[in-house]
């Protein structure tokens, strides 16, 4: 099955447009769990039991593994393996490279890791995309407009802006590229869905970042939307709580 | 000793500016080695032995090592060892994300795995560098100007280019931050090294990827630059007479 229909089904089952996001800082783990990588699964375990039911999709978020090194990435290799093949899975990698390179990066997301999809940084061109595009019923995010006070350096550049270049590029594989737009932003959203309107958009930001879920889901982009939570939910004092009243908020 | 003052030093010792790229693809092993992780670590060990004592640098191309998952990291790990302390290391990363993600990512390249510098992806803006300056005496490498077809649907967007605009960005943080710039496009070498005259350029796309090693050598950037050679030395058959016949061109 297709990404765009595994989503489409799992939200079909579960109502909502949730993402949980998987940034588990080794760093935060509450008490009880060992600050280690073993830590981190065990408390993603915790994580995925707890929200599994409800969850629209997972994301896990490259960063925080690496830095815990090869025993960091078991770590991930185990939660991707928890989190099984019914629901969507995002790899939130952010890669951007050409060639070659890109091809190992495809091999480890979609080959060694087996998620999903894949989140890519574009500034090096469609050629970043080009081998990730070759996978089956794999799917991407380019990052398009970002949630950070520096996005505007880069991001906006041009005329038209360079976001909406890369709006641009994911219409030509429509069935295969989604866009990252960050919440705060919810203003550019309709814009970039007008743009490309079969693109899923990734919305990062809502939660600790300050992102406006209600412009969101009331925006003309909203069937196109995936909503992703991370720190405000999994760092909660009760994850599955505070993840319910996000789904209720997502409710499609 | 920072990452400027290191590499001065080490060019002083071998008199050239050879960075030797371990873009040690597991599928491309010659035989004799396991196409597995130790194979890749073995053969990193075979070309570091064959040209530690006159290679400028090193720089490890993270695609390759985690297409092999955990494994592949305790390879990169134990390459990133055999190297020591005496010879610059760049991590080819181009990771490029902001915020806590970021601040995880520099954990990864600069706790874990000790590199002295970074490649980094820029197009999520100044933010993406950030958390990576505040370590003293590493370095970073924005990307800017790419050997790729697809360079130019980004890249030279908009006016001044972007390009131009990252170069523009090295310049805010002289001693800490590089730029990648290819050796395909030396003609524009000259105008990034005018916009930001003390940042190091690292020049990837000599050898198989075709770009001219005496445009490089003979522009106006020559003190600055770094040149990277991967699969033209470590997949030649004799990798140590392909590093030093590069490494001849390649003299300061």
């Amino acid at each position: 099955m297709n990404f765009l229909d595994k989503v489409e089904e799992r939200k079909n089952e579960v109502g909502n447009v949730l993402v949980i996001g998987l940034d588990t800082n080794v760093e935060r783990l509450p008490k009880g769990f060992s600050k280690d990588a073993s830590g981190v699964y065990q408390y993603n375990k915790y994580l995925i039991e707890s929200t599994r039911d409800f969850a629209c999709a997972y994301k896990i978020n490259s960063a925080f593994y690496e830095m815990l090194g090869p025993e960091g990435m078991r770590t991930m290799y185990k939660t991707r393996e928890l989190i099984g093949d019914d629901i969507p899975t995002i790899y939130d990698a952010k890669r951007g490279d050409i060639s070659s390179t890109a091809e190992a990066y495809a091999k480890a997301a979609f080959e060694f890791y087996d998620f999903d999809s894949i989140t890519l940084s574009p500034y090096m061109g469609s050629d970043v995309a080009e081998p990730f595009l070759k996978y089956e019923d794999k799917y991407l995010f380019l990052v398009c407009l970002s949630t950070n006070p520096s996005a505007e350096d880069f991001e906006y550049h041009g005329n038209p802006p360079l976001y909406l270049q890369v709006a641009v590029f994911a219409t030509s594989c429509p069935q295969k590229c989604g866009l990252v737009v960050g919440a705060n932003v919810s203003d550019y959203l309709n814009e970039v869905h007008e743009v490309s309107p079969k693109s899923l958009i990734l919305v990062p930001g809502v939660g600790v970042q300050g992102g406006k879920v209600q412009g969101v889901m009331n925006s003309e982009a909203r069937e196109m939307v995936l909503i992703n939570v991370s720190r405000s939910i999994i760092f909660a004092n009760d994850p599955r709580s505070a993840a319910i009243e996000y789904a209720k908020e997502l409710k499609v």
